[in-house]
């Protein structure tokens, strides 16, 4: 580590969920990728774009998906990025949105990149409980003046929700900068976006890695006000979202038929699972995502991991206080879900 | 500018080379891409990847790339690591291996992203002027104690390379961190890969973007010792380098055979370029490249760049010292080449 600097040595890494090398022997509910496919007509637009314009740097500017969603949700294109993924945007956040001497704020259990990338841009950051529902008190955020908040709403890994209204609230006392990290908005609605329009201290994200099925492709939206869009131009790499990542993101945004029927589909999936689980007694925080995070009075969450990864089924397991309670559950498809109910019936007979 | 913090303030934007909206019409030889498509087997490789595992996150660890790359090179995939181009590793670079008190060190001219990722780091950099033929003097950079040196090998913009035994004897000496930046080395080899093995303080950068015509894909790679790879794995996004890139990059890699067949082209093409301009009084200075970096006594490089762009031709034209002597030309198909000799051959009949 002799060419390492401070920030990176001291940085803790960022695991992301295990992808074992025979993935395709399992049933993956582990990383809350979306388990139908992704749209007919996002594959179709790939495939139109996979030709000798591929030798082109691809739109710096990204400017038909920006068009798009603007036009969509009644903003201007100068209020969106596009980014290599919101993990991308997150991190051009924390260089360029709070001084090195800053300290920001997130909840916990919460999004654990948060940390990871706060670290690595040299930023200090506290983490304040949800409440014992798990859910998110924002009065907590003001007592310190923080300089940067980041909330994911739904949050990731308990699938809580804050309406809008107390968001409104919160960022009306509030002074710094807040970002709502809206990765699973989609599957059941509610989103702060419109805050945007009123706000200027407000920064809503969005990924296609969920509710568009593209987690393979790497797009992330930033919604904010046009002197924050300006900064994460100024900051990001020239071509820092690809092609085809481009055309794949502006299709799927277009197929708004396929994205309510994906949507109806993980909802009822979403519902099965939690009936079926809720039978077998286990406690289910109420989740506005397409995951769930659950636990059992007769099983450690350790366990039942352990258990479920033996046959062959991938749950996630956090270490950590408070998470450590749960296992998150990703929605999968109704076959998934029912082979994942039977092989959680069977051992809970076990123990 | 109210929430930008004071690194995103005082940063210069990079200015990438224009892609005018009516690009279609332009013979487009200011930003290096190869002019040639993607080859056949990468663009199968592609289509064979265009189902529905894209609802999966990509390989975070790039594995297959990696290996294909360190087969090929006589290296271990663990120095090996694959970025979403090489800019996104120049700016791992900048974040990780050096302090943010150190002073970084670039030749001048050269690619000015450089200038623009430290400044977005926090990074004070010097810049020495290539030598009056354009030639790289790296015992300049010995007389103070630069923490980290990049240079591109050949240069962009001027096209000149240094050999790698110079490089070498360099590295001896130097005690700070050396980036080579081998985006433009595919087209005439001379790669100061092997030093990798030999030194723990050198980094080499490739491209997919030139010689393999991927530049609508972003892929980079960095290859370099161990411990400066796993820094980098640590550093960067979970999930930087998306499916179909990835995809695409091994198979780009594999196929050699119209990887030598592109270069070659591409070299006869720079011959006649050359030869042509040469006839008509260009100065040319000599390059490895798939680009040169020229002049003319009658005209001067400002007023080349307009007058070729009303006929619909796009160039390089830089501002600054030195570099705005010449205008930079990328090497086009036979046909765009053609054409653009003799629009140059009748701008300098009317001047």
């Amino acid at each position: 580590m002799k060419y390492w600097n401070k920030t990176l040595k001291s940085m803790d890494e960022y695991i992301p969920g295990e992808q074992p090398a025979d993935l395709d022997e399992y049933i993956k509910l582990n990383t809350n990728e979306n388990p139908f496919p992704p749209f007919e007509s996002v594959l179709k637009a790939l495939a139109q774009n996979l030709n000798g314009s591929l030798k082109r740097y691809p739109d710096s500017k990204a400017i038909k998906v920006r068009e798009i969603f603007a036009e969509q949700n009644g903003l201007k294109p100068e209020n969106v990025f596009a980014g290599n993924g919101s993990d991308e945007i997150f991190t051009l956040i924390f260089r360029g949105f709070i001084e090195k001497n800053g300290i920001a704020a997130f909840p916990y259990p919460s999004y654990s990149l948060y940390d990871t990338l706060a670290q690595s841009n040299g930023i200090k950051f506290e983490k304040i409980n949800l409440g014992a529902d798990l859910n998110l008190d924002l009065d907590k955020f003001l007592v310190k003046g923080y300089d940067m908040v980041i909330i994911a709403n739904p949050n990731n890994p308990t699938g809580t929700f804050t309406e809008k209204n107390k968001i409104k609230e919160f960022i009306k006392k509030y002074k710094g900068l807040l970002v709502v990290d809206e990765a699973y908005i989609d599957f059941y609605g509610g989103s702060s976006i419109d805050l945007v329009k009123e706000f200027d201290n407000v920064i809503v994200t969005r990924s296609f890695s969920k509710s568009y099925s593209l987690a393979g492709l790497r797009v992330g939206l930033a919604i904010a006000d046009e002197e924050i869009i300006k900064g994460l131009f100024k900051l990001k790499d020239s071509y820092n979202v690809d092609a085809l990542a481009l055309a794949g993101a502006s299709a799927a945004l277009l197929d708004t038929k396929s994205f309510n029927y994906n949507i109806g589909m993980l909802r009822s999936n979403k519902e099965y699972l939690e009936e079926r689980l809720s039978g077998l007694g286990f406690e289910i925080v109420p989740s506005k995502a397409n995951f769930i995070f659950t636990r059992h009075p007769k099983i450690t969450p350790g366990d039942l991991y352990e258990k479920l990864k033996k046959q062959k089924i991938l749950v996630r397991y956090f270490r950590g206080p408070i998470q450590s309670d749960y296992v998150r559950i990703s929605i999968g498809t109704m076959m998934e879900i029912k082979k994942t109910c039977t092989v959680i019936e069977t051992i809970l007979g076990e123990v």
